[in-house]
């Protein structure tokens, strides 16, 4: 806490007068940085675009989330620094995320916007190419998270907007099967 | 030491016997996942095909190491909890994969098999789709872990090969002045 006080420019004692201590603090941190993540995902819903366009919006804003200086910290979700009960917070909070984000690559795939693929592990994947940023990108860098953004973002719906190679033709009809089986 | 004899079906002393400690153990399993896969990034650059399929291969040889059972959880590369001589040759080594990994990239993007953009980011984008499945993967879920390394490998590629939006139509061609001046 002296060390988080230092680097906010505050005394340990006012930082402590709105934090009981660094549990708190973390989980203040995570859970406000997936309200901004859930704000994105609303947008998103509430858009009258196609879902590319959509979808590319949000993975900007949750690039830009993860890689700033100040939010990213907070934003990688380590989860298991937390006690039970705010892990418990922070996890049903991101799941709704993730729920939000697999419900517009489901009406994507219906709408035939998106390859026809497994919604929640083409979700997942999407999120994979987002969140991994956190672990290669150096703020001390030539890049910009701007940049970064940019162009991660294009990867990331590039992936769920193309058709994929001829050689996976089986695994899709596999999957649209199960999806109808499926409720 | 104990625990990990116990699961791999040893006495703690017969384990003791081929290696010091976890240390040395754990520096073991990732250096032999990373064999493996600096294997799989040599039958790929070796291969006649198109890049889309090699980069495909290579994409499902990644994954079913990382999501295999017990291959798997030395496949993760959490080098901080290596002593550093042991962390350095680890980071070379995930270097160079990386780097085997980008020749390619960049080749599919210099014959136009695929999308023009930023080589870099491009594969640790790509990088980041497959490596995120360790956190959310369950082996004793529904899926196989080959199901998912085709439907994870698909996405992959497929964000690699595929044009990006119209709107990202400016970000690609400044990527592509800055590649022709940098050497």
């Amino acid at each position: 806490m002296r060390e988080i006080a230092l680097a906010a420019d505050l005394s340990p004692g006012n930082l402590y007068h709105y934090f009981a201590g660094k549990d708190e603090l973390l989980y203040f941190c995570q859970s406000r940085a997936l309200d901004r993540l859930l704000e994105a995902a609303e947008e998103a819903h509430e858009r009258r675009a196609p879902l590319t366009e959509r979808l590319r919006s949000l993975a900007t804003a949750h690039l830009l989330c993860v890689l700033d200086r100040v939010e990213g910290g907070a934003a990688h979700f380590e989860v298991d620094a937390l006690p039970p009960r705010w892990r418990r917070a922070i996890i049903a909070k991101r799941d709704r995320y993730e729920r939000r984000i697999r419900t517009l690559v489901s009406a994507g795939i219906d709408r035939g916007e998106l390859a026809p693929t497994d919604a929640i592990v083409a979700t997942r994947a999407f999120l994979g190419a987002l969140n991994w940023t956190v672990q290669w990108y150096r703020p001390d860098g030539p890049d910009s998270p701007a940049r970064i953004a940019a162009l991660v973002a294009d990867y990331a719906v590039a992936g769920l907007a193309a058709q994929p190679p001829a050689g996976a033709a089986r695994n899709r009809r596999r999957t649209r099967q199960r999806r109808r089986i499926e409720p």
